[in-house]
């Protein structure tokens, strides 16, 4: 049996992740996602082990000085990482694993799993980019503006990703990340 | 407008190259297919620059001379060839190439066109190519140990290619097929 393949899919905030992330989930039940491990407090019918690995300060100390996690963050006082165990027993297993993930992240990612596939999300148009944050809603437009600086930055890591799709519609964002899949099962590797 | 992408489809004999080019013809007609040079007669209905580039054994002679093939080859007594001319105008044109090809041809084109993406048809196992070649027919023990001995040679060649697309079923191969030529698409090229 050979072994799975990690796929990580990143781009710009705003660019839609979570919603390519979401109908990629619908289309093919059988790919089986990341599980992060956090910090915070699990909501009302969360499941331990489900929705996150839920740790107390301590275990994600831990996690992370014995270097168990591809990567973590910090966001609103609480802790979220992504635990290298749950990866490797999902491709040890022969299946692939599917990461969503902020770009920051996925450079780390990249470090310690070189061998994942790095999909990066871009926008039709750094146009149409500014016009999804700012149809967002309540933001200032120092906020949006922050955003953007923070987004042109983004996109500038996009060399360092293996592909680069372009979420001009969720079906084609969608069927060129399912063909990347299968190009990549194809891949005679070196 | 970006260039167009040169996909080499090759594999060894028996494994089913014609009839899979022949179904991605139909599922895919915009894609545009490489004409092959030949110094054999026009059979009743070829038309020269669709079937094939129709040229006296000096006007072959002087393409190869003039370094204007990818590849060529003898063939009971007549020269085939690929025109590196229709490539590349197709290829600047923004189009893709297809060029359905002998695994010696191909290992020919990548040493002329390394930039091209090479994709592997592969028996289901080797056993399976013995049967297809078997069941052809009319051939001698002889003639067919005889190609089974190429196939194991070409098999081996398979580790110089991109991709290795497993011709199990008709329908399956050739969703492979278009899952890479979208997924190259995606590629970052570094």
């Amino acid at each position: 049996m050979s072994k799975g393949l990690l796929f990580v899919l990143s781009g710009p905030s705003g660019v839609g992740k979570g919603t390519v992330s979401a109908e990629l989930r619908i289309r093919k039940p059988e790919l089986i996602y990341s599980v992060s491990a956090t910090t915070r407090q699990p909501r009302t019918g969360e499941v331990d082990g489900v929705n996150y690995f839920f740790k107390t300060h301590d275990e994600f100390k831990k996690m992370i000085d014995n270097d168990m996690l591809l990567e973590y963050a910090e966001y609103v006082g609480n802790h979220y990482g992504t635990p290298r165990d749950f990866v490797d027993r999902t491709l040890e297993a022969g299946n692939d694993i599917f990461l969503e993930i902020e770009v920051q992240g996925a450079l780390k990612v990249m470090e310690k799993f070189p061998e994942g596939v790095f999909i990066f999300l871009t926008p039709p148009s750094f146009e149409e980019l500014q016009n999804r944050l700012q149809n967002r809603g309540t933001e200032t437009m120092d906020t949006i503006n922050n955003r953007m600086t923070v987004a042109a930055d983004e996109l500038e890591m996009m060399k360092h990703y293996d592909y680069s799709v372009v979420n001009d519609e969720i079906d084609l964002a969608c069927k060129r990340i399912e063909s990347i899949i299968i190009a990549e099962h194809c891949k005679i590797r070196k």
